[in-house]
C-alpha cells in the first residue's frame, strides 16, 4: 500500500484576535511555517474579507498549506498537503501555533491521499450518484 | 454544536493521463467546477512541475479548491473547504469528473472545521508537545 500524499487539518482555537486580524501577520505565520518546515515555497495568494476573514494558501513544491481565518471566533483552520518526507509538521504546526498565539490546537485529521496500490479499498465516506 | 467550515476530499482515479498533463486544462476544470457550484472565484494560483504534476488552488469567497495531479498514476487529489450551505458540491464533484475523466471517485473525507461550540471535544487524530 502506497500513498502519493499526506493531507493534516488543524484547528487553532482561542487565537490571538488581533493576529487573525492581520493580513500581514497570517500571510507570515504561513510562508514562516513553510519554510522553517523545510518546504519549497513556490507561490501564494492573502485575501482579506471585510469587514474582516482572511484566506490564504501557498504551493509549494511539495503540495500547499492553507489559512482560513476567523478572528471573530478567534479561530483559524489550517491544512498542510505534502508530498515525500522532507517537510517537519511538527516545526510547521508549532511555528503557526506561536504566531497565531493559539491556545488550543486540535489535530482533527491525518490522511493518507492517492493510495495508488488500493484504490478500491480507500474508506468512503459519501457517494456521488450521477 | 456549530461548524464554521466543510471541508470534503475527493480522490479521483484512473483519471485521462492526457487531461492530468495539461495545466490549462486542469486549471479550467478546477474554475468551471467553482463556478458551476454557486462559489464565488477570487483569485487562483496553478504551477506545473518538470517533467509533469500540476498543483492548483483557487480562493473562492467561500474558502478553497486545490488541486495536485499525478499524471503518472493518472489520479488527481481535490480537497474543497466551504462555509455556508450556497455551494452545490455535488455539481462540483461531477465537473471534475468529466474534466479529469476519472473513472473512479472516491470522497475520502467530509469533516466539519471549526466546531466553536465544541472546541474541546474533537475528535484528535494526533498531538504536538512542545
Amino acid at each position: 500500500c502506497f500513498a502519493l500524499g499526506r493531507q493534516l487539518t488543524i484547528e487553532y482555537y482561542e487565537c490571538s484576535t488581533k493576529a487573525l486580524l492581520d493580513k500581514t501577520l497570517v500571510e507570515k505565520a504561513l510562508l514562516d511555517a513553510a519554510q522553517k518546515s523545510g518546504a519549497t515555497v513556490i507561490n501564494s495568494i492573502f485575501h482579506k474579507f471585510e469587514p474582516q476573514g482572511i484566506s490564504g494558501v501557498v504551493v509549494i513544491a511539495e503540495s500547499h498549506f492553507t489559512v482560513h481565518a476567523w478572528p471573530e471566533h478567534d479561530y483559524a483552520a489550517v491544512d498542510i498537503f505534502t508530498c515525500g518526507d522532507n517537510i517537519d509538521l511538527e516545526i510547521a504546526i508549532n511555528s503557526m501555533k506561536d504566531s497565531f498565539e493559539s491556545e488550543n490546537v486540535v489535530i482533527s485529521s491525518d490522511q493518507n491521499r492517492g493510495i495508488i496500490s488500493k484504490a478500491f479499498e480507500q474508506k468512503k465516506v459519501g457517494q456521488i450518484v450521477k
